[in-house]
């Protein structure tokens, strides 16, 4: 196994739970949640894959199919103590999107990409599948919330891009960059950071 | 015309006037319902088509452009006459569900893929044509409301893929497989057979 | 550069216009008017190149990055300013469907398209981003509202397949076929014409 597969295979456990916890809170079936927790777990990478016209990692190794139908029926049965455990949904989005930030920039240097491309594609791998996720469910999508969401992602992405032209990549790479994501946009929801919105239409809060 | 072109032509057909009939009820005009009768009907295939690399059919053949042009325009014209027809959607919609599943299942495995990948595509292009058909729409996605819709559609694929593993493939084993999703989607809205709900979020009906 | 490629840097900065005074409108943070104005710009286009099977402009040209940047910037700033120019969506959204109609067309004629494939792929490159911005923002689709905009996108569509075949395309063409759509959509919207709707379901207005 390779480490973006660990990555990717981390980042879509994580982002079925966010997946799974949503659905039970909006109520849905057992189905629902399994569903919903598959499109948050693979909706940014099988975009990745298709905009990079590689084989979607989805439909070639089955364990792509099997985390997310674990984790739902890991949050369906156990969602009494996933509730409990408040912001749960945040805690595994961003855990997601720091490890699909860092292993989708990778994938796309891989691809051949430049330094902008890249970065455009490991944020798109780390926010596509959280969009998808929030639209389905009728939630206003997390990425247009007024939360700093996206910072962390560019953040995180243009490390990967500069440590990788100086010739540093690899492992510890990956995971640092995943951290410092998951790190910056947890320390925005701990500390309520926000966004500027555009002049004069600042409201009083 | 291959079985697979003229079960995808049937299904893109009844999908259609799923859409259209959505949008007749939502008070849309002539294009809007031309529109969603499109996206309901080629959305799934193509979808699938993408994901396994290959030319969608919807750009190569009119055929697959004009079957929703012409189911647009019967819905239009003879709205009263399907607005009569109590749950109209659904019933072109569980058909098209059927079609596509089995029509889909054999073409990811037409394609190599292995048998839970195909399921899985199987049931995407039976599902993704309905599901943006409901988020255009501004319904919540028939996948997610509390009825059974995933079941059939994994049994219709599970029985396409154990039959092509015991070497029987063909018209009569896609449109069995097509008819026993149709059967269960149906018997399911007529029983009002529900999935259950996670644990301790079960509400007094 | 060719002139497909400044028909769609164009189109894209037209569009990214829509999305961020959209976004604006809706009170999204800066990065929301970012996230929005990129969605919005990109996702018609890189529709159509998937569709097709070629590489996304998008992940090869940091232009097509940059120009959603940059519009989104300038309304985040400038938006007191924007927002007096009524109809500012509805305007940078007409321009982006012309250029974007007969781009899509154009492109789609390019890698070997059919007369009434190329028609539905400008359409869809037209009409793309505009439906992924306004689901995104939690607005109906334009295309879907009864206001006259998609016989615009065919009729500019078919002008370029109809001047293609009697050996005529280049800038003039695709200029012009651009120019008739956007004096078209923004005629329908002046004079507020409106689609019919199924019979026996007009209501009294």
């Amino acid at each position: 196994m390779t480490l973006l597969v660990a990555l990717d295979l981390m980042g879509i456990f994580v982002f079925a739970l966010s997946g799974a916890t949503l659905a039970v809170q909006q109520r849905m079936d057992a189905f629902g949640v399994v569903f919903l927790a598959s499109v948050a777990a693979l909706g940014g990478g099988v975009a990745r894959d298709v905009l990079l016209d590689i084989a979607p990692a989805a439909l070639d190794d089955t364990r792509y199919l099997v985390a997310p139908l674990v984790a739902g029926t890991l949050v369906f049965f156990f969602s009494p103590l996933v509730e409990r455990l408040a912001g749960a949904v945040r805690l595994f989005d961003a855990a997601g999107l720091g490890l699909f930030v860092a292993a989708g920039t990778g994938k796309a240097l891989d691809a051949g990409l430049g330094a902008v491309p890249a970065v455009a594609l490991g944020c798109l791998t780390g926010i596509g599948g959280g969009v998808l996720r929030d639209l389905l469910a009728g939630v206003v999508p997390v990425v247009l919330r007024r939360e700093v969401y996206a910072v962390p992602a560019l953040l995180g992405g243009a490390v990967v891009v500069v440590l990788d032209g100086q010739g540093r990549s690899g492992p510890v790479v990956l995971l640092g960059a995943a951290g410092l994501v998951f790190a910056l946009r947890m320390l925005g929801v701990w500390q309520d950071w926000h966004a500027p919105v555009a002049p004069q239409r600042r409201r009083q809060v």
